[in-house]
């Protein structure tokens, strides 16, 4: 990977006093395809590095989901924190078949490392957002502190901040929060589909890493996790989310309330007006690690 | 126009603890062609009816980018007050170079009632944000008090905001505000375009009714206007906002700042994100007159 990827600045734009600026740069971990991210910087870089939240999206979204809709600045601007939103997968691969469905390829990414041979050259969302994009801010003197960082996530994305947190050695993020978070993929048919499609192990390869309810069986030590899911989301009904299985094995695991807290919400669904209703009550959440 | 035009309702989000419900009707004032809108209702809708807030999206919007977009529901849920959001134009009107334009026909209805023969049949978004939307929430008993009503908007939608609410002569808003809005439309190029196309009598036509600059002018009675345009935004650099000429006009009209608010907010442009940024202001700025 380069070192120094350049940093093409494609907008700018003023909010909350901060700034929310679009990149673009050559990915190495994309297979030097051109990938583009958001950072919102709140106004407080002004007096210093500031910490770092990074936002996964679900299926089908870009870097500008969240962005446009998630209502995350408000909070972030008042608690000094910037804002890292990466893509939900390569783009442009032209790997056959990835544009022929909503729910695998382009735009859902599923934010693992490919080891099928099709997919191991571009699909690697895994090393793009724990590696690269880090490497890329710190290489470009971006005014954040690499040292706090938390993460979190909606549905897909979800999935993507529970295991990055959960399965990271060196405990790159200090706290994970997630809606409507995909707990337990290799039990449903989103995870079903990218482990089989993406993985040349399949559902058994994906286990070990790539399972929220899997690691936090395994996890040791403490853990931060905030979950919100609607009790009127369509996915969530249909088995896709699987909130109880992750619930269960935490605490089966030992981990209390003050460390794993899911929360039912009645009658929310799957969209971002669900996101943006309880968007300060994460953001404040990781506050609590982020600013510690 | 029908008494009781049948209301489809196509979605429906919790949001905010209320709810974001999208409806679909079919439209005399638009010429019999399907009309969308979308309309929060906060939750203190269980104990009575709530006032009502009207935002006009801008140049090729729909019904869905403020509530997407505008981060208006915590305030309006806290507040107690209903947000209703009209299309920007009608939708499929066959009428020839209706879609040539972005900034004309299809997504560009200006908020006026058209009086050139080719647009007069479909083009009447005055009518159909003044009357026809009341006229179906009254019909469909929604739980809206409408003898409170305010309106607000964005760019094109801040000149609708602004001249439906100076020249209403029922008074039929108590106070009004906006986002960069067009505020001297007869005289910059998308105003021009517009009242030549839409009005025989073109710009002369116009500048009794669609102008609020012109408006402002003659004005008699207090008023209650917040405006707020940034000053990186390209439009405004380009002449097409013209908040200046506003801003004399209504001083010159003995309106002081009490009365009539013109904000240049440093660095901010034409984005949501400079309307997410001083939403809450806007809706609290409402607040004070929708619960008097």
């Amino acid at each position: 990977m380069s070192e120094h990827p350049v940093l093409e600045k494609l907008s700018s734009n003023k909010c909350f006093e901060g700034e929310l600026i679009k990149y673009k740069f050559k990915s190495s971990a994309l297979g030097d395809l051109d990938a583009q991210f958001n950072l919102y910087l709140p106004p407080s870089v002004s007096k210093g590095k500031v910490p770092l939240l990074t936002y996964l999206a679900g299926l089908t979204c870009t870097e500008d989901n969240g962005a446009q809709k998630g209502a995350f600045f408000q909070v972030a601007s008042a608690q000094g924190i910037a804002l890292l939103f990466p893509d939900t997968s390569p783009r442009g691969a032209g790997v056959p078949g990835e544009d022929a469905d909503w729910d695998f390829g382009t735009g859902a990414g599923f934010y693992l490392d490919a080891t099928n041979p099709a997919y191991s050259k571009n699909y690697n969302m895994l090393t793009h957002v724990t590696v690269e994009l880090p490497q890329v801010i710190e290489a470009n003197n971006l005014p954040i502190d690499l040292g706090r960082q938390s993460i979190f996530g909606h549905s897909m994305g979800g999935h993507g901040a529970l295991t990055l947190y959960l399965a990271s050695k060196t405990k790159q993020y200090r706290s994970a929060s997630a809606f409507a978070p995909i707990t337990n993929p290799t039990k449903c048919p989103w995870g079903e589909k990218a482990f089989n499609g993406y993985l040349q192990g399949g559902i058994e390869e994906a286990k070990a890493i790539y399972d929220a309810t899997e690691l936090i069986s395994k996890s040791e030590g403490s853990v931060h996790i905030l979950i919100d899911y609607g009790t009127g989301d369509n996915f969530y009904k249909q088995g896709q989310l699987l909130p109880e299985n992750f619930l269960k094995a935490a605490r089966d695991a030992g981990y209390d309330e003050f460390q794993v807290r899911v929360r039912s919400q009645d009658g929310y669904d799957h969209s971002y007006y669900f996101i943006s209703t309880f968007a300060a009550d994460h953001i404040h959440f990781h506050a609590n690690f982020l600013k510690a």
